[in-house]
């Protein structure tokens, strides 16, 4: 027989443990945060370091959890990159508030799976309920159903997945692609500019990266109607199947609109899939003045906008909205028998709505968010960093030798430095120095990209710890590497070689 | 120019009310955890309910975080399906412990996104070696490769699309499966008592429902390697292409365990990639004694065990193991420029190995919960539960009117009421009210499933609090119920409707 063994005899903490415990990390965390510009903002790890600074092989005995901080603190802590860090500019800089991390505390004390209606109600009301309150901040209209998915890289899979299936005679759910000469290739148009899980989506779906067709940008990044409409036309003279538009709200290379409503007109007449990538700029849309990113967005099939990446919301949360979410339960709707609920509820089971099962009460850290910022508070937080951004822009205008290279629409910056009189492949040189540079210091950490194949510096404002002086600390920055690298080039002592091991390193 | 903006003035919290909102939230949660068994373990609510109680707009100002929590307990709690419920046995009963719950925490504070090494050099480098440590804890060799996904339904889909790149001729990355007469259709196999996300993950993929073939089970609900190997013949003889199997150790339905070895032995003459869906069972070997359930699994080409399922970690953490991490890199590596670092780089950047770009430090809770309990803590756990189960087998056993359907190799027991007399229907209809009866209680939460066509009951036991008086308070629960509806059936004053509306909710 099995011995009463009491719930906390084999290895979990009491309440009293749990309860010092988690005081002890409120505390770490607070401090954490209010000292957040003292950590160096990349970290300074090489690779392997973490790893060997932790043992092998796992405990055999239990082990306390005071302990267990102490070693993050001095084994883990230093291979973090500090996204909280208000000198955080690479990619999107993103910020998780203080709302947001003590919901997500709360989600995982709760530990519900909220797959069915039924294994927690307020998982998928509350999600309901949030998603519409995020929709009425973005000024869209009631047609929209909400579905929160982990990334927006799932999110347009999800999206692209019911455009396939929005082609109902050629049951593709049911008997695939394979093998079936009537079906020809599927092709998705999305612009050059657009993110790499578009790309990812339609490889997964087994579409295949070939029919993605990267349509032509404009002298401001923005996908151009005429092309898409000219690359559908050929298609169809092809025979090949149009199926989906990816359209982007503030591309990830330079924040770039796509001209929405002209391409929506496209897609209506041709029957074809829109969907919106917003994942960063459609959140802007939450400022009023700001609302008109957001122009034609009505019009489209899907769309996808993160509340992880700019509204202050912990990774993970995507908001994936669908006017069509019949095509999508359609997609991907299975019931197996040990989940069967009975017919007569009239509820959503989100796990009808794509591939994951399990789902995480990911609702309460956006409505927590919603709830303690209200929507002035956000949108006070979001006008700020587009007006530092235009100001960076400013600074970048008024100075020689420095170039902007794209609009500013939001809060991303991009530019680099060109002092006259050198190749096209110098410059490049010096930007990547520069940037080295500048992420060696600690105090700033930018990404760069390329545009028509030229080194772009990216300076992004998105982190909700974010003022004035930082921005205007890491443009200090950018001129002093600026200058120090111009000096080692003009420098007679200086081999070839340290030169060369300078510029190679981005 | 933009003002200067104080950090706090915008909306978040200050790090001093931050402390304080966190401390109460952690007396809030011990408080709940110490009690949970006071709580209706399924929610009592009706469907909208939840979504009634709350506004439907968004605030437009700002909140306190004391009167978030205020609400949560008001409108939000009673719509929550308590899965912490020392009686919840429905599904897989999951639980969060101590130590996972405070890392979820932390890992929301810190906020990172691993996508790249360089995003979080930690967060890479303790995903490796927390799932080498997860690898040495289950007997496995040193072969495999682990990442961390969100679900076992995305490490399912993963899994099939490295065996669908496995095929390199074919370039389906590349040029997809559509209109392409040299491809046939891609063959899955798997049992019938397989998940459903091996069905999903084929519908996504754009392999097709049609081509995953549920194989024969044999009179223990496992796969019949016999069966597997005639299916894989015809299929090569009808010019169709088999590309994976999917073995089970722990099915969903009543955790029966196929035979991995003679599959794997299958797999590798035929050269179809073969995933182990280990989801649940496969954490069991973490009990010295319960090794042998992942014999042949070194033999496979990928693996994945839910520590969110039986492992203490709170939802999302699925540990997927492959033994040809080149064959997943190539279905899915693409590295635009904005992402791009240096080639010397000698480290895993782990956005090459899936769809999803964003990824959450999910190693943080893995590591502190195996830290925490150590290899014997959790041993001894999941041991507990499974002494519990045959002790619950046992009583059934001895119990007339009361059969078992399915062995119990690990913590779950299927099981119905069956008095004699009846009607196949008529005995599923009463199974179907008795569930109704217990789950109504509050005291104890079951599901069902369908054998053979016939309906079961299910009692999983897996979480942290539950002990033998809680196990054996649901047996008297469904024996108080089953005579209830014995009794019920018997009774001459019943009208039909009732009956039925009795019978037609499960």
């Amino acid at each position: 027989m099995a011995e009463p063994a009491p719930a906390r005899a084999l290895g979990d903490l009491s309440p009293s443990e749990f309860a010092a415990a988690g005081h002890a990390l409120i505390d770490w965390i607070a401090r954490y945060l209010d000292e957040i510009d003292r950590y160096p903002v990349l970290s300074r790890a090489a690779p392997g370091d973490v790893r060997a600074a932790l043992p092998a092989a796992p405990p055999d005995g239990p082990g306390s959890f005071a302990g267990l901080l102490q070693e993050f603190e001095r084994s883990i802590l230093p291979g973090v990159t500090h996204w909280n860090h208000p000198g955080f500019f690479a990619y999107f800089a993103i910020s998780g508030s203080a709302p947001g991390i003590l919901a997500e505390l709360l989600t995982a004390a709760l530990n519900v799976n909220g797959m069915l209606w039924r294994t927690s109600p307020a998982a998928t009301e509350l999600e309901q309920l949030v998603l519409d309150w995020l929709r009425q901040l973005l000024g869209l209209q009631s047609a929209w159903s909400g579905i929160i998915c982990d990334t927006a890289s799932i999110a347009t899979m999800l999206a692209l997945a019911a455009a396939r299936e929005a082609h109902p005679g050629l049951a593709i759910r049911q008997r695939g692609l394979a093998g079936r000469p009537e079906i020809p290739p599927l092709r998705v148009y999305t612009s050059g500019q657009a993110h790499s899980s578009v790309d990812k989506a339609a490889i997964a779906l087994g579409l295949g990266h070939d029919n993605v067709v990267h349509v032509d940008v404009d002298d401001a990044w923005r996908l151009r109607p005429d092309a898409l409409a000219e690359a559908i036309a050929r298609d169809r003279a092809s025979g090949l199947l149009p199926t989906a538009v990816v359209a982007t709200v503030g591309t990830t290379g330079t924040s770039s609109i796509d001209p929405v409503p002209a391409i929506a007109e496209i897609c209506e007449r041709e029957k074809v899939w829109l969907h919106v990538d917003g994942s960063y700029g459609g959140i802007a849309a939450v400022v009023p003045e700001l609302r008109p990113v957001l122009a034609g967005v009505d019009r489209a099939d899907s769309l996808v906008v993160n509340p992880h990446k700019w509204l202050f919301t912990p990774i993970d949360c995507s908001a994936f909205y669908c006017r069509r979410p019949d095509a999508l339960r359609r997609a991907f709707a299975l019931v197996p028998d040990y989940l069967a609920t009975t017919p007569a509820d009239d509820v959503v089971n989100y796990m009808d709505y794509g591939v994951q099962l399990g789902r995480r009460f990911r609702a309460l850290k956006l409505w927590a968010v919603i709830r303690v910022f209200g929507a002035t508070g956000l949108a006070a937080r979001i006008r700020y960093h587009c007006e530092l951004a235009r100001e960076l822009a400013r600074w970048i205008d008024q100075t020689p030798e420095w170039h902007r290279v794209a609009p500013v629409p939001f809060s991303l910056v991009c530019f680099r430095y060109a002092p006259p009189g050198l190749e096209p492949a110098e410059v490049d040189a010096c930007n990547a120095a520069i940037l080295e540079r500048v992420n060696a210091s600690g105090r700033a950490y930018l990404s760069h990209t390329k545009l028509a194949n030229r080194y772009v510096l990216r300076l992004a404002i998105g982190n909700i710890r974010t003022e004035r002086r930082h921005v205007q600390e890491a443009w200090d920055l950018l001129r002093t590497a600026a200058a120090a690298v111009a000096a080692e080039r003009r420098s007679p002592d200086q081999t070839p070689a340290t030169r060369r091991s300078a510029r190679s390193s981005a």
